[in-house]
């Protein structure tokens, strides 16, 4: 019932408000998820492939890469540590320009999102992880494509979207019931293992979730 | 009735647009207007005006201040040029923080603005003139604010608001019969004094629409 809840609780209705009612998505439309193996992530990705999208995520190890295509249903994937030009990888994913970029990273991704993206296009933004641990964040440069691109980019956190509720569950339900949703976490034994398991959120060795169990029942 | 066409053309569209569908504003918020002196931005002010706001412009001389606060009837106006901290001025006229930001210029100016917004608040962002002319753009270093306040910033043109066109004159116009629109226009005289015009222009030297008269009926 763990699982159910999760893909129910608050990352579920994280990924559902901002990926449905700030991303507005269309049926076909390019959508771009950095940090996409992280517990809303992961759910958006597969939230825009049932809804018709091609999806591309970024992720920081070949293993997360792996679990992007073969577990969560990602049209592609990419290791950004492995990438010196964000630019040119966009580029070759989204020949076309990205149409939906959810947001989680900020800084030097979001420079080369903002050169890839199309006319009216939208990026809710659930996350800038790269910034939060910086002593000075790193410079957002190509922020004027905002207005030459007319695109809306929107920060939001789960309790923007509680009142969607009914019409989250409504969506989601049957199709965790039909297993069409896959939601992976990471369980960490033990309180001794809960300093480990900060560091390790942090270097991102986690994948989606991160939960400490303190005791077993 | 050149200045009639000015207010209810596009400046006006552009203005009404961007502040009443983008800015979503409500009785009573704080509204920040950079470069106020602008064509759009004067009509921004007023509008906000109208609508019960306070509001704010920053402009770059001693002139155009007086002119937001004694022209177009904003509450106050800053020079920025004889401002070395943005974030001191911002705090000093709005205690409580901005709610509406009407952004034109970017850089600097942003990322104070960023450090001064609410909860929920909107940021139509108009242009980005600071930034058109730099070899490398300078860098927005506070956007994880758009996370931490749930922001909504969104890029726009006057095409995108042709629609509005019924709705915007419905408003507008009873006002421009009452007088209760100012609009200021800054006229060249002769094709000669072009190139000089232009420079006006990107030095900031012009109040509002700069038009050229190349010649009279």
């Amino acid at each position: 019932m763990l699982c159910f809840s999760l893909r129910a609780g608050m990352p579920g209705i994280t990924a559902y408000g901002g990926f449905f009612e700030l991303g507005t998505p269309k049926k076909g439309e390019n959508v771009f998820v950095s940090a996409a193996s992280g517990a809303v992530e992961q759910l958006v990705g597969q939230f825009a492939k049932l809804h018709g999208c091609y999806v591309v995520g970024s992720a920081g190890s070949k293993e997360k890469v792996d679990m992007l295509k073969n577990k969560f249903g990602f049209d592609e994937g990419f290791n950004y540590k492995e990438e010196p030009d964000l630019n040119a990888v966009l580029k070759r994913y989204f020949p076309e320009g990205i149409g939906i970029y959810f947001e989680n990273v900020g800084g030097k991704t979001l420079d080369a999102v903002l050169l890839n993206m199309r006319v009216h296009d939208r990026i809710p933004a659930c996350g800038m992880i790269s910034q939060y641990n910086l002593t000075q964040p790193e410079g957002v440069t190509n922020l004027a494509h905002i207005i030459y691109k007319r695109i809306r980019m929107e920060g939001f956190n789960s309790a923007d979207f509680f009142h969607l509720y009914p019409k989250f569950l409504e969506f989601v339900l049957p199709h965790i019931r039909e297993e069409k949703i896959v939601y992976m976490e990471d369980i960490a034994e033990g309180l001794e293992n809960g300093p480990a398991t900060l560091v390790g959120l942090f270097s991102g060795r986690n994948v989606g979730k991160q939960v400490l169990v303190v005791a077993r029942e």
